[in-house]
Parts: structure tokens; C-alpha cells; sequence
């Protein structure tokens, strides 16, 4: 931990956003965009923080990412909505449609907003709290028409793209938070692996010759392996199901598909997001109740390993960003090295470093 | 294959039906449950067809299920609504659920309906078609409030319910079935494993002393072994927030968790369905096609065993019903035994073998 840094989360969301204005991002864009990769710092998923600051830099210089500019509503019923947001980011986007799916789901009960076309989103997690915080039930999908790197069951060639599911739930105390790959691992794991020289902990790769690897050079290699979907060799039809689940609610639902999307779309994602209302069902309160006890029942599982009690979904990335509102952002000097890139190329200093341990 | 009965499917239905009228069920209670189960053992849910009869018959003796009434509307708002069934069988008040979130979707794009305290509804898969067959989209998900049998992730002690997943959807041509539990092996396959006198395929139990294990004997021991969480040893935690997932939008939505389950609730589900109509975001016929286009995708995945192609979810279903649909329905010698009995128990002959092979 040597070379961590730790830094001020305002100073360094108020430096990511003059970096994203000065590539031509309006304020409220680059506003957005900054605190949402933050938030995934804060809630400790490294791969789609800063870490992808350069990448939504460069889209805006490229034009890759749209600037400034309005989602378009294409079709509406009560309680569905299908957006086009025209490739502005998802960090911009997003906030804005689960807003709406809150709208709705007070006055039908659920929600539903579809969004195509949106860059990327980043982590899914980052956007769960706000319906939390309104007192609802949220789950999000997303899929990447113009990808696929994920294989379906049986398969070694790719047919899916890398596919995030996500819940956000109230309880009593803190909320529910779940952000997971429908894959046997995330692709940015495996670079991060690579980068690092070091082998999967699990077989989660599939080779061009058909065999289970836990090797990330394979991922580069030409041609190059594929992600196993969620089950692996036994039960990998129950991924590759799920897989299905979502970009059928995704792609085969807001009308996009793979036939469908440009080169231009590059990381441009389709993201379906459900709110429901408790309080539709049941009084104000009972929806926590009943979430705590469920929580309380994993939390009283027996542990195998009584060193390990059962996890809570959402519980290690809370206490990360806790540890780090308090003691400030922690970069890896992998990450630091991103962002020196990009304070040299918008030619925005680094806030100082807070901490050097 | 020698000692397989092929019969009629009408003749079974009919002979089924009166079963459970003599137990006091009314005629359209009867027939619906006799037809939902039927529709079990076409699609090959051999664990949730007639197999089930014999519990079917005893639970409305005892009082268990009940043998008419309607389910109570308890809440609603435009796009959802919570039922409590008042322990009618699933078999009966599913398609009725099905029925009134397909009115919904079609007023506001999604219709939702849960509904708690029903008897046990068998295979979701037999549920899929209502909705396909209107256009829409539906994706299912159960528990079972006085159940615990699923371990979360690093537990060796149950805290979960087995929770079925399912999802239909319409394509140009064949629906896509999906109906998969979130634990890696269902209590019905280890039940029938046992029975069989053989170990499971993979390791899919976790032992009162912590161990993954593919013994079935160990599930009826005592203390018993429990189902792993879909992902197992490596990637359980995801499996375990699906099934976080599935109890927190049934259990907790409908306000009747763990603590509220009464004994004689016993097989009683918590069901959350919910229908899309695609209709709403896209013209007539645009998502068929790109439900189409996901399918051949999926179809022309590069496999890994070129014996092997890859399955689409429903697929194999959706052939065995045709084969029984031609031929008759195939039950085994043990399934036949489970029958006799419930011919015996209500003086109700079962119907002639169509063919003995």
C-alpha cells in the first residue's frame, strides 16, 4: 500500500469534471459524469471509477461521447418508457431515468425505463441508491449491442456481451446493493489480471479450442478466448439463460440489436431499469421489516469458515466507501498513473495528495 | 424404456380431474390443476407433473390446499397488484394472475401480480405460453415462506427456499422457455437421485460439516446436508444474490416473510410475475425479430462439442411435448406406481395404456 493515495472526494470529483468540460462536456454533464465515477471509487468497484476517466475523455474529444444534449422519449405507456439517448454518457443519463422510473412507479406502482444508446455506464451500482433513497425497489440489466465476448453455454465463441445485473433494496439500516456480471467474470477483471501477471482464480476463460482456462493471456491472444457465462462447464445453461433474460429486456425490447447497432456505438449501452414502490403493496415500513429479516436470516447462517460469517450483498462496498468519506479516496499507483495522464492531457493539476501513506 | 406407459393426454387430464374433484375440489379448480400438471409432464418437468397428483389429492383431504374460493385482491395500484390466494392451488390461480397482468401490461406497458399463500404451483414453465401466446414478454420468480433448503454463500446452514426463475418470450417462431432453479440442483433431482441410487453429477449439496458434496443420501440424513446457491464453491455469492433477489420481490414485497408463515402453510409459494407488452415500445412484430435474431445468434455459436450444438431455453420442451403430444404421454414405473395409487385412494381407474412398449 505503499504508493496508495488518498484524496479529497470533492476535490477530486471537482477536478474530474473540469477535465470533462475542457473535452467539451456542458457543466451539468461533466458534473454528472465525475460524481458517478467517483461514486464507484467510493464503493470500491476500481475498474469503473477514474480508472475510466481517460477512456470517457477521450470519447468526448473523438465525439465518441455526445457533450450536452437531451435522452429522447421514442415510446410511452403509464408505467414503460423507451429512451434514445442519443450517445450522451450514461453517468449523465441514467440518474435521469431512474428519476423517471420513480415517477412512475408512484403512481402505477412499478416503473420501467428503457435506454438505448447511452455511453457507458460505468458501474450499475452507482445508480441504485437514489431509488433507495425514494423508499423503492430497483433492479437494472444492461448489454452492449455491439459487443460479444461472453459464450453460451456449450459454446466457445462469443455470442453475449459482458452483462451487469444489479439490485438496490431499503432495510432498516443500510440498503441492499447488488452489481454483479452475468458472466463467470467481468472483462475488466481479467485485464486487471493481466496487467498484474497473474492466472484467474477460477476457470472462467473459454479457448478458441474449447477448454476451460484460467489464464488472462488468452484474452489477448489471436484468436482471442471468451467469457464463460455464470455456471461454467456444469451449469452454464443457467447463465447463458440469464444472459438471455437480459438482452432480451434489453436489446430485443427497445428494438436495437446486434444488426442494429453502428461501429460509432462502440461501448453505447441499452440499460432496462424497474423501480417498484413498496408502499403500492404494504404500509410505509413493512417492505424494511421484512428486508431485515432477510438480511438477518444470511447474517445468522452458519458459517463454514467461522472466520467468515456469511456477506450481505452491498455491505463490503458501504464500509469501502465509509473507510474512504472518512480518510479520503484510495488510488492504486496503477490508477494514479491514468490520472496524471489525464491532468496532463486537459492540462488540469491533480489536486495534492491528502495522504501518502 | 420397456416398462414406459404412453397414454392419451386428454384421457389423463380427465382421469386427474375427477381424482381431485372426488377430493372435494370443484370442477373448474379440478380441471385447471389437472391440466397444469399435465402440462408439467409434456414439457418433461417429470419432478412437477402428475407425479405431484398424489400430493395434490392428499393436501386437499387434509385441508392443506383448498378446494374452491377465489383469491383476494389486498392491494393495487395501476401496474401492480398483491393477491393473497387463501391456500387455493397455484395450479388454479396462476393463469388467473397471468390473465390480469397481461391487462395491465396492455394498459401500461408492464402488468404485475403477486400473489401469496397458493399452494404449491408445480413448474413455472407451464405459465409461460398464456403470456407468449398474447404477444408479451413474462418472467416469473417463487419461494416458499416456511422453507428453508438453500444455503447462501459461505454457510453451511439453509436460509432460503429452492426459488424457481422463469422467462417466456416470443419469437418468429418457437417461445423461449426458461424455467431454472437459483440453487445449483433442485431438492426434486435429489430426491429422485436418491431413488435411483446414484450420486449427483456435480457437487451440489453442502454437509452439516461444511463440505460441497454430490451425495444425495446426505440430504435425508440428520442432521441433512443443504442445496448450494447457484455459482457453488467459487461463485456462490452471485447465486445467492439471485436468490436475495427472488425473496425480497415475493417475501418481502408481499409483506408475509419467514416469521409470518404459518405451519399448515407447508408447500404454500410466494409468486411475482410480470408481463411485458413489447407493443408498447416498438411496432407489432419488431421484437419477435429481434427475439429471432438473439436466438439464431445463440444457434450459430461456435460449439465446443460439434455433436453438441448449443440449446436454445425451451427448446428441448418444447420437443419432448411434441413427441408426447404425437405419441402419448410417456410415464416411467415409478411415476406409474405414484399413479395406481392415486387411482386406488380414489376409486377412479386409470385410464387404458394408449401403447406398451
Amino acid at each position: 500500500m505503499s504508493e496508495e493515495k488518498k484524496l479529497s472526494v470533492q476535490a477530486m470529483t471537482d477536478w474530474a469534471s473540469r477535465c470533462l468540460e475542457k473535452q467539451g462536456a456542458t457543466q451539468d454533464v461533466a458534473q454528472a459524469m465525475a460524481k458517478h465515477l467517483v461514486a464507484g471509487d467510493l464503493l470500491g468497484f476500481r475498474t469503473h471509477g477514474l480508472l475510466r476517466l481517460r477512456y470517457n475523455l477521450q470519447a468526448l474529444q473523438s465525439g465518441q461521447t455526445k457533450p450536452s444534449g437531451r435522452a429522447e422519449v421514442l415510446q410511452q405507456r403509464a408505467a414503460i418508457e423507451l429512451w434514445d439517448a442519443d450517445l450522451l454518457s450514461g453517468l449523465y443519463i441514467v440518474p435521469q431515468a431512474v428519476a423517471r422510473a420513480i415517477e412512475m412507479a408512484r403512481e402505477c406502482g412499478t416503473g420501467t425505463v428503457i435506454v438505448r444508446r447511452t455511453q457507458h455506464v460505468a458501474a450499475l451500482a452507482v445508480y441504485l441508491e437514489q431509488a433507495v433513497a425514494a423508499g423503492m425497489l430497483i433492479q437494472m440489466m444492461c448489454s452492449t449491442p455491439a459487443q460479444e465476448v461472453v459464450a453460451p453455454y456449450g459454446a466457445k465463441s462469443a455470442c453475449f456481451s459482458p452483462n451487469p445485473f444489479a439490485i438496490g433494496a431499503p432495510t432498516q439500516t443500510d440498503p441492499i446493493l447488488l452489481d454483479m456480471s452475468l458472466s463467470m467474470t467481468a472483462a475488466g477483471k481479467v485485464r486487471t489480471a493481466l496487467a498484474e501477471q497473474r492466472q484467474l482464480p477460477y476457470a472462467a476463460l473459454i479457448t478458441p479450442a474449447g477448454d476451460y482456462s484460467c489464464d488472462p493471456a488468452t484474452f489477448v491472444a489471436d484468436p482471442p478466448s471468451v467469457l464463460a457465462s455464470l455456471g461454467g462447464k456444469e451449469l452454464g445453461y443457467k447463465g447463458t439463460g440469464l444472459n438471455l433474460f437480459s438482452e432480451l429486456w434489453t436489446l430485443a425490447l427497445s428494438d436495437y440489436g446486434r444488426q442494429d447497432a453502428l461501429e460509432a456505438d462502440a461501448d453505447a449501452n441499452t440499460v432496462w431499469l424497474q423501480v417498484v414502490d413498496p408502499t403500492a403493496l404494504a404500509p410505509a415500513g413493512a417492505f424494511e421489516q421484512q428486508a431485515s429479516a432477510l438480511v438477518a436470516a444470511l447474517q445468522n447462517a452458519d458459517p463454514i469458515d467461522p472466520q467468515h460469517p456469511v456477506r450481505v450483498p452491498g455491505a463490503g462496498a458501504l464500509a469501502t466507501r465509509r473507510r474512504q468519506v472518512e480518510h479520503g479516496l484510495e488510488y492504486s499507483a496503477a490508477t494514479w498513473r491514468q490520472l496524471l495522464w489525464c491532468a496532463e492531457f486537459c492540462d488540469e493539476p491533480l489536486p495534492t495528495v491528502a495522504t501518502a501513506q
